[in-house]
């Protein structure tokens, strides 16, 4: 008889899981079902606000694959079933849909369940015109809303989904402020200085931003949002969307018994196997190691979904894969500015007990001559006094952003600044200067760390 | 006494030294003299196509900094003086200027002359509108006559300097046509599979591409050209263009005794000396040795020269560093299509002695639905069994040619395709799918290796 392998949460992580266990083994072999509870399976979540600013116009291009095409593969993907509980001695989960409840046992069980947008206990929550953005619903529900007339918008959050937000209501002509009570955007993956430029670029684009403002309440008139804050300092509004983080969705794991880590997420190994036999967990409810700091850590990526979910597949194929862990980079881009960041910033090297020096240096996308050049700034930062790398930022124009992916490769592979200083970029006047900027960087950063 | 440093070629390699030794070395401890042939130092190659192409307007931007700037910093750059020959026994250099001709001493000598456009000796060589594009003089010349009424132009070469050129006479309505006798365009640095993909653009583009045809002559009238070939195929044409490559200048080292390598160039060991004790040499003229193959190699590209002349501007201030070789990286652009290129391609691979797969993928330069996003091509070459990553290749829309960093960076690193199929690259939609095109062409390529 078929294994039976059960997925709970039929995205990223739980998708690429079951299509690569799929590969691996026969259907006679290993029974694949995903019990997803929204009407989707596949989305693409970083897509949604590019949906909602109108550059991606048709909504169907946020659905990566359809259960259609799940199924002809041999993976029964049923949407609209939410787990509702899991138990980890019958090995079974209990499924609500709309036919009924059921419980279905499993051999295996991937625990994929993903992330859920924050929403701060703070008065007005409720108030029509309130919204966060994680779903394919809320993605759809958002772009309605933003182009029947919205005249004044405060996106709460600097982090990227809130800039991404800002960019997108920016980008339908809606007067748009952003909010955060941190003292900096994206603090959580540029360090101040390279934070203040992408800060200039948004308050250009005539976004407003205001940091170290803590909302302790949206104010409300005849039931819909009409202000974010309620003291002397406010923000008019009539759509607000809350961009300040996610957490992950753990509660059915922690019911069950299924062991948590020190981040809240689940724990598991490189394998992803959680501390439970047969139960595994990938994507944004599980712990990944990060390969800088040594340390587990909670992002919600989109890659590291992807990744995390595969290795579970391989795994669960038969086959033996360790995830090699993770830096945490991340690119996005506001207006035409893009930005980046791998690894960890100063203060995150600071915490995890690494003395770090950086590097900041001003350089442009091109050739300084090149018609199409524009500024850009690249932060390279190295342990003392070994020189490995721990960290890159860069924000700039057009071709900038990706040249992180170098930052990130370098780290990856162990090699310390002062030798990424000499490595063979690619250089041509359209493209950068003779020595590329990340080269430059990783010099400075090197020199100071070897000082 | 200062010693005295005595530099042959006031270009890229040259400068780099000369300023590396400056900043390390003050100016009563190392007197710096450099004598330049033309009338200019340091001075952008890459970036002439651009001038010729009016994309780059102002002449003054090709020269990154002149002699006077260079005074300013305590180095004696001469303009307008060539160096006839050097006497290694005495230590000495004979140089000719518009005042006369005199002995110099030196204590070190850097033998820097650069690399010289090929002439082939071919007739009509001589014929007015004939050009070769190398030197700053040859890109003044070449903009004056291309914005004069040209009406047909013929490049004679498929490298990136013929494709170069060819896309700056397209830019200023030339009916134009690259001829070569190359199978394919770009063969030193591209399979054919990813050639194929730039000829298909530069002919959609309206230039016409001639491969397989070798110019046995160039047809004149009244003293000027008008066609390329002269028997039964042939191309008119009232500008010719020979961009068919470029030959290291030797000849005053190889009269004086200096040393050269089995590829033609100066043999220099990684601390930039020649086997002359107190000669050096860097940049074009010189060899580096390639970090696959391990071989000695002459390339002439400025990031090279400038890294170069770095290294050996650091041992002459007295430091100790050592060239950790090159991959040959490169990159260009033809219209808005992006090439790039690092490590060895398959047949190079082959002729080293390295048993070798490849694995070439189609994608798109973001995500496929995002407004912007074009298709690109992706080529991974690996070594069998080990994985080894071995090359990369990039043809695709803009976005698409920065990425082979990361192949050269993970080359670099020695990090085996497998290994780079899981790092953890930037991923949002405007900028590339969540696996990233690298990831996909290094993971098959990695799978084709291990087989």
């Amino acid at each position: 008889m078929a294994e039976r392998l059960v997925v709970i949460g039929g995205d990223a992580a739980g998708m690429s899981a079951a299509s690569q266990a799929r590969r691996m083994r026969y259907i006679d072999d290993l029974e694949i079902i995903v019990f997803e509870q929204s009407a989707y399976v596949s989305f693409s979540a970083c897509g949604e606000p590019y949906y909602v600013g109108g550059w991606v116009e048709d909504f169907d291009d946020l659905k990566v694959r359809t259960p259609e095409q799940f199924g002809a593969q041999g993976i029964d993907a049923r949407i609209h079933h939410q787990v509702k509980a899991i138990d980890l001695a019958a090995r079974t989960v209990t499924v609500h849909h709309p036919g009924g409840k059921e419980k279905v046992g499993y051999d295996q069980l991937l625990y994929a369940t993903g992330a859920t947008a924050l929403r701060p206990p703070i008065e007005g929550m409720d108030l029509e015109g309130v919204h966060t953005l994680r779903t394919l619903d809320d993605a759809s529900r958002l772009r309605s809303i933003a182009v029947s007339g919205v005249e004044r918008a405060v996106v709460v959050g600097g982090g990227y989904l809130g800039l991404e937000v800002a960019d997108a209501f920016h980008h339908l002509d809606i007067d748009t402020t952003v909010v955060t009570m941190m003292p900096t955007l994206l603090e959580r993956t540029l360090d101040p200085d390279m934070s203040e430029f992408v800060a200039d670029h948004v308050r250009s684009m005539g976004i407003q931003v205001e940091t170290g403002f803590e909302v302790k309440c949206l104010a409300g008139s005849g039931g819909a949002v009409v202000g974010v804050g309620c003291d002397d300092r406010s923000f008019p509004a009539d759509l607000v969307v809350l961009a300040v983080g996610s957490r992950p969705r753990i509660d059915l794991a922690e019911e069950a018994g299924i062991p948590l880590g020190a981040t809240g997420a689940v724990a598991v190994d490189d394998h992803q196997r959680t501390r439970i036999e047969g139960v595994w967990s990938a994507g944004d409810c599980a712990e990944a190691l990060h390969r800088i700091s040594q340390r587990p850590v909670n992002l919600h990526l989109g890659t590291v979904a992807n990744k995390t979910g595969r290795i579970a597949g391989i795994n669960l194929g038969g086959g033996d894969a360790a995830f090699p862990g993770v830096l945490g980079t991340a690119i996005t881009k506001v207006g035409d500015l893009e930005i980046s960041s791998s690894g960890l910033t100063e203060w995150q090297a600071a915490d995890a007990g690494i003395g770090a020096v950086a590097a900041t240096i001003r350089s442009t996308t091109a050739a300084h001559y090149w018609p199409d050049s524009s500024p850009m700034h690249v932060k390279a930062i190295a342990e003392k006094p070994t020189g490995r790398l721990l960290g890159g930022q860069i924000v700039g124009g057009p071709g900038a952003g990706k040249r992180i992916d170098v930052f990130a490769t370098a780290m990856w592979a162990g090699l310390p600044a002062h030798e990424l200083a000499w490595t063979d970029l690619s250089y041509s006047p359209p493209f950068s200067g003779v020595w590329d900027s990340v080269h430059i960087a990783a010099r400075k950063a090197g020199e100071k760390a070897r000082e």
